[in-house]
């Protein structure tokens, strides 16, 4: 039997990805291990010590969200685990267990599992969990990677909870993920440090448990949409509205300025954190901030009473609504 | 803009699934809901109440797990929830909550949400849990269809723990769904019988709870392989040797004599239960169990020692080597 079997190339993943962080394919002992995992993968379901637990998923779809010509596996299975961290992140929840679906070609299975895997392994040790599970199945259609996090938080952070007066912050700079898509697209080649921003965005998860420690976070969010579209569902959840200052936007440098803060405004993906805190309580934070975690920490607008978004500042043209990243609103399936 | 926005279509399916069961595209309040659900779908995460948590996730691909010619996709969503539920009923644990994740087709995302949506959402109410979050992606390829079913139980019950001398079990009749599955590929139409054990599976939850409580079940697995391939995941979990009695395999009554064993042992997809007792303790239950489940409790094999699983009473020809069911063996991609 020399064809490529489904339990073998799940084998392979999970030692690979698991390799030295205690868990595997294997790990079906009777008793909990590092972080709470009791049974990882290998049985019907894993089993995880968790007390109130936060869950969220995140697809990737080839073709959708990256191409073949843009990006290697390793990246993409990189990409995908962060992208679904930072949900827990935008929760000021600590990752748990991460579990990975994929349907892929069976003659491509074998290489574009293994590529993934190396992405996903450095993901996951950059978040410090384990995979624990996931599904794999052969598909007559592009890649798909679908990537549930667990996690934990006693007093996970919403998107509600804002108030009039309250600030609006941003951490890091955006538009970059944005940017590298769109030189991609006009056929160019992003410059290093956009392309990194899409390829390896970092889910702030430990900045957002320290400013959830350190300010009053109010409600917060993670950019996936592009800054307008969040901030809109943070008004929207909250019942607030929000006035965004586009001259206040930490715009990517490596942006041109004729449209850097559209690219920040709804490219999306930048996978930062978008938060709401009271009148100066996280102003006196911004150096220690910088300091600790190597990135910066902007106030972008404020909560006033009402509902939806104002942008102001926008003199140079941005599109009120175009609004957030939608890929349901691009008529082309794509980016 | 008259674009379908992904938004949009998130709410209307969580609206549509959990409607009546309190929770839902809004349900982000700050205290605990019914079933532990302490904030649903629509901020980045879900936030669950859980002690031990028991986590899995299953794919389901367009023309590989179904066609569109055979099945409705209120079916497909059905089975998908229930073929993830099955996993959950295979550790004895009790659903908590759902997520589910969709790549599809942009300009058919609307029509094939609300199929599945009314199919997602019979499901759910049959294991009494709520749809807790979720990812929606446009793709260019087949329908794919990710469920990650989030349970919980004090006392999982894994693949190990069988010892020599057990006994092997199964609920139901096996190869229903395997046989459903030939109709359709020979260009013939199911039974409605048959067609019932593909498209409306039952996840064994209750009856594993049940197993659990009043035998002592050492080890268990749903079947989901064929019978087969899954006791040999028994076998090699627990560290022992499966006897299967092919003469006392339940076979589904609609399937013809000659290959109804067959299909029972490779079929897959049955989602029943599989599991191993130690000798003389499911015997005297099995008429109560019938008679509260309406359907047969069977002793099909049992455990020595060695490794692997050896058929016995296989004098109709079925094929040793064909094992359980796996997408990766099969040249066509598909069925």
């Amino acid at each position: 039997m020399t064809l490529v079997g489904e339990f073998d190339l799940i084998r392979d993943l999970l030692a690979k990805v698991n390799q030295g962080v205690g868990v595997g394919s294997d790990a079906g002992t009777q008793t909990p291990g590092r972080d709470g995992v009791w049974l990882g993968a290998g049985d019907d379901a894993a089993v995880v010590d968790a007390g109130r637990l936060v869950v969220s998923t995140d697809l990737t779809v080839e073709d959708v969200h990256f191409r073949r010509g843009w990006v290697t596996f390793a990246e993409v299975g990189g990409r995908a685990v962060t992208a679904a961290a930072s949900d827990l992140a935008a929760m000021a929840a600590a990752p748990v267990a991460v579990l990975i679906s994929v349907a892929v070609a069976p003659e491509e299975a074998r290489s574009v599992l293994s590529e993934l895997g190396d992405g996903i392994k450095v993901a996951l040790r950059e978040i410090g969990v384990p995979l624990v599970g996931g599904d794999l199945a052969a598909s007559p259609g592009p890649v798909v990677i679908d990537v549930t996090v667990v996690g934990r938080a006693e007093q996970p952070v919403t998107r509600r909870g804002a108030h009039t007066g309250d600030e609006l912050w941003v951490t890091g700079v955006l538009g970059g993920s944005g940017g590298a898509v769109r030189a991609w697209l006009e056929g160019a080649e992003p410059s290093p440090s956009l392309r990194a921003s899409f390829v390896q965005p970092t889910a702030r998860i430990k900045e957002a448990r320290w400013l959830a420690d350190r300010v009053q976070v109010r409600a917060m969010i993670d950019l996936s949409d592009g800054l307008a579209g969040d901030a809109r569902h943070l008004a929207t959840a909250s019942g607030v509205r929000i006035v965004l200052d586009l001259g206040l936007v930490p715009v990517h440098p490596d942006l041109p300025v004729e449209d850097g803060p559209n690219l920040a405004m709804s490219g999306g993906e930048d996978y930062e954190l978008c938060f709401i805190s009271p009148p100066g309580v996280t102003g006196p934070c911004t150096d220690e901030f910088q300091e600790h975690f190597g990135i910066v920490l902007t106030r972008v607008g404020q909560v006033e009473e009402g509902a939806g978004v104002e942008v102001v500042g926008a003199a140079d043209g941005w599109d009120h609504l175009a609004g957030g990243f939608d890929h349901f609103s691009v008529r082309e399936g794509s980016y």
